[in-house]
């Protein structure tokens, strides 16, 4: 089948899967976690042929780290399925309803999108992620992994076709499609055949994507997060929501990238918290006021390049500010619109806070490392988006549906 | 000031608006109401130089009288104003909130998107109807109206902004951008300050928009929608919702374009329709069974392309169909997702219809004409969409939102 062809199969298969009750979706999931059980001897040893070419392909351990399975993340991975089969299904529930003047019944309900594409890089359990998320939300989905892990993700597309026939599914719900960056650039083009695609990967496949589809994009973001510490913020606890939210996983989007101190508590603040960070590691790159409050020889001046950068590691912009007013203005020029936290005991200071930072999540008093699907109750998620259109916050079965209008009458007409 | 300076100084005012409490958007919305009346003569004025040069450039008499005002004109755009006024506001609405077991009050709330870039052609009542919707929903808006209505559209974003300065809020929440194709296309460009552009005009304006803009578009849509008479129809009720979605207004989007009937009431019903829908100078397209059931010299044979045509006018096409699944069949091959309606007295074709018709409305015994922000009681709307994400339906205060996730905290860190 060509690329078209399988997605346009999808397209029909979908239809089937937006009318399925949850029992017969979750009886698939459950199909899928216990066929990844049952035939991990097989998709290892698919695996272990990615990671023999990875590692003769001079590729990267971080790259052959996200590529490498084994039992233990493979039961992960079944784990993840069962759990999303857990989840309340977000499809037919009525998001709101009313009587009209006229007598027609207007219910506004929550339905699938109809056909997802994903389109991802090295890791291999995104092909069961992905499925489950999309099934679980009704929908159909396209597949297509990065090359590195093609026998993995051919072996794991395989498991999940049989256990949705298994489930008397129709197997052409999940598509996988292979093949060179032409097909990638093909896929992006079928905008009648696919709703949305949600790139999983780097900057630059994100940068391809919303360069060249057609289809709408829906994606994970990075985020620039601030953690600003206001005149009243309780110290000790700006101390450790700081140390948090930078260090406790700093790879991470949530993670903090730079601290906000105002000028009445920096002199008092900012010693101790220089002095934490930099026991646990982090590189700090700091305005002068710090550098004056805090002479430690260790610490660089920090340049606007400090202010616009997602460090993504253990280093850490700092900036002393005057007001309020001027925090805000640091986040709004310079963050993403991820996930922004203030310290502070004074309520005027966390209602304009929480009201003028334009964010995705809006923290008072808590660390930003909880921008999470998982954490917020939303259970697995695909990322967190910073747009604004549609998916803001964690991308989850929510954000894989939309709305229709259905409308009961008996007989009227317009006059 | 350029085009840039125009928009980020409507981005900066944007903050402002955002945080804004309904009575002083309410009270600027009444100002430009009042304004409209007061400076009527002006306006009417400015608004007869566009009339006398689209006339002596021989602009077609549809485009004149779109592009016409007069008293009673002006009186509907200020009261639609008003109106605006008393539509409560989306914005601060708490969408869901819980406690999280950590103790983290989690809550989801409406927000505005920030800046809406909205372009126009001839009607300059636009400029002053977007404004109004875009103000109670807390966004700046950027106009760009079409070049015919220039003077009408500049006099009206002068009243306009008189009005909000009269209110104590920035002028620059209403930028008005006048100028060559070239600027338009260099406004759509700018991503990081205008959040959304919703075109409002014709095709060809939506697929300039679709093709060149980096700003995430929402455009309101054509509709090719279809009534379908099924074989548990009472064909009475099907006669007066046919007609009624043919020709109470045959000129917009929610007007039915082809009716399908069921092979088992064809011969019953065909023969009435037929007659009723020519009567009223419809001109029908019909397929070799309703022409061989109805031997009327002025049926034309409908051919593919009548089925995949918007007609925006008293022309239908007309199919038999042998079943609720072919009826469905055709309706997802032909609709454009807009609004669809069956008329029957089984439940379970309902029930299947409504599941698995997959459009921003669908009926059940009712006309396809209510597909309307102002029927649906969702008050005034920039048109109906058809777009999967963000907004499906029309296109009214609430679809100028976005959601924000607010946590407040007392302490919160991530283990």
């Amino acid at each position: 089948m060509t690329v078209e062809e399988q997605v346009r199969a999808a397209r029909v298969a979908s239809r089937t899967l937006a009318s399925l009750p949850r029992a017969r979706k979750d009886e698939a999931l459950e199909l899928i976690a216990e066929a990844l059980r049952r035939r991990a001897g097989e998709i290892l040893a698919e695996n272990a042929e990615d990671v023999a070419l990875a590692r003769a392909n001079k590729l990267g351990a971080a790259l052959v780290d996200r590529l490498y399975l084994d039992e233990d993340r493979l039961r992960e991975t079944a784990r993840s399925v069962h759990e999303v089969a857990a989840l309340d299904d977000p499809v037919g529930e009525i998001q709101e309803g009313r009587r009209l003047a006229n007598g027609l019944e207007l219910t506004r309900v929550r339905v699938p999108l109809g056909v997802v594409a994903v389109v991802y890089e090295a890791r291999p359990n995104v092909t069961v992620d992905a499925a489950a998320l999309c099934l679980k939300s009704g929908n159909a989905v396209v597949l297509r992994g990065g090359s590195a892990a093609k026998h993995s993700n051919r072996m794991l597309a395989e498991v999940v076709q049989g256990a949705i026939i298994e489930a008397g599914l129709p197997a052409e719900a999940v598509a996988f499609i292979a093949g060179p960056r032409e097909v990638l650039l093909q896929l992006v083009t079928l905008k009648d055949l696919i709703d949305v695609v949600i790139p999983r990967g780097g900057e630059e496949l994100k940068e391809l994507l919303s360069a060249h589809s057609r289809v709408p994009v829906i994606a994970a973001a990075g985020g620039n997060c601030h953690v600003y510490v206001d005149a009243a913020a309780d110290l000790d606890m700006a101390l450790a929501i700081t140390v948090n939210a930078k260090c406790q996983r700093p790879g991470v989007c949530n993670a903090a990238e730079t601290l906000l101190v105002h000028h009445d508590v920096a002199a008092a603040f900012l010693p101790r918290v220089v002095a934490e960070l930099t026991r646990r590691g982090v590189e700090l790159a700091v305005d002068r006021i710090t550098a004056e409050l805090v002479p430690d020889p260790r610490l660089k001046r920090a340049n606007r390049t400090h202010y616009e950068t997602e460090f993504l590691d253990l280093k850490m912009a700092v900036r002393v500010v005057g007001s309020l007013d001027e925090a805000i203005d640091h986040v709004t020029t310079f963050g993403s619109g991820h996930s922004e936290a203030i310290v502070t005991g004074d309520l005027e200071a966390a209602q304009r806070f929480t009201r003028e930072v334009d964010a995705a999540v809006v923290y008072v008093n808590a660390s930003t490392r909880f921008t999470d699907g998982g954490q917020f109750g939303l259970g697995a998620e695909m990322g967190i988006s910073t747009q604004k259109l549609h998916a803001r916050g964690p991308i989850s079965l929510r954000e894989l549906t939309c709305q229709k209008y259905v409308a009961w009458g008996d007989g009227q007409v317009r006059s």
